[in-house]
């Protein structure tokens, strides 16, 4: 279809690359953009641009930030003795919001997967020993995602830090909150179970 | 939470403001945009801004594009001795997908709406009266909500067209293909049966 130029096309195929906007939403976000030029496309443009030239990774914890060290490296109040480990930016800002922990974190960029090719070299596994060789560290949170290659992650992880003194620790299995025990998987059950605890 | 610096939470605000995307959603596509620097948010950012620069309303049909007149009224192989009145940019992007009439449209710009203080000024209606006065024009298709606004303006528009030569019509109204009966609403199902056509 051209019922538009060339540039609204192209407008409307690149929004539909968004995770969350297929390609009727992205026909929608785009008049929606275009109806709200001034209060939003140009700002949203402008956002973008930034972004682009600014952000960068973190050096000591992989994570993005328009700074390097990043906010919360940089953050006097965190307690730099604890480090939590997670793959991803996204699951760094999800522990954040649920304001899970006061430590540092340390992002993977991934996990372990044969499958996918993704082996120790592709994962900011040095610059993690070399933060807990470092010394000041008493423990590290494996907070991957508890999937086979996140496991997987956590135990070669576990493997790399046993010749320092550090606590190794990792996220809590069981019932989620507010979560039904008949919708829940057996894995999840039994585990909740075996680590059951004093009401 | 401040876990990166206020350009990103710039960016996550602007992006939330998206139709079709929430909060969640537009962290979810900020991290995306991030990582995809060079493939995406480069390119989107461009895009956007060309799209600021350049877009406008067509003075003839009212629809967006980066050229006035725009392209379908610029383009010799439509039919124009029809015009398809519709109330937004997007119901016209609709009938274009669906390949549904040669003929120009006419983009109103929304439809009569007493409650919402939208009034027959504040629609593109003279706009419409003035094409037809010009003649050439055989034929006016409402292809407007079938919402009660809708077919205020619909008739609103059928009294204003009475001077002209001009035959009025409107969408049929009936089961939508591989709709099922069970779950239409009685309107539709009467409107259905009441426009029967031969098998």
């Amino acid at each position: 279809m051209a019922v538009a130029g060339p540039e609204i096309e192209r407008l409307i195929q690149l929004l539909a690359r968004l995770p969350g906007l297929g390609p009727r939403s992205a026909r929608r976000a785009a008049l929606h953009l275009i109806a709200k030029r001034e209060q939003l496309l140009s700002p949203l443009a402008e956002a973008m641009k930034t972004a682009q030239d600014r952000i960068r990774t973190c050096t000591d914890c992989g994570s993005v930030d328009t700074r390097d060290p990043c906010t919360l490296c940089a953050d006097p109040r965190r307690d730099a003795s604890t480090i939590v480990v997670v793959e991803t930016v996204g699951d760094l800002w999800a522990l954040e919001r649920a304001q899970a922990t006061r430590g540092l974190y340390h992002v993977l960029g991934g996990s372990l997967s044969p499958l996918d090719g993704i082996g120790p070299d592709d994962l900011r596994l040095a610059g993690l020993v070399a933060r807990v060789a470092a010394g000041g560290v008493q423990e590290v949170v494996l907070a991957v995602n508890a999937t086979v290659d996140g496991q997987t992650t956590a135990h070669y992880i576990t493997d790399l830090l046993t010749p320092y003194a550090v606590r190794v620790t990792r996220l809590a299995h069981g019932v989620p909150v507010g979560g039904e025990l008949d919708y829940l998987d057996d894995g999840t059950l039994a585990a909740a179970m075996r680590q059951r605890t004093a009401f």
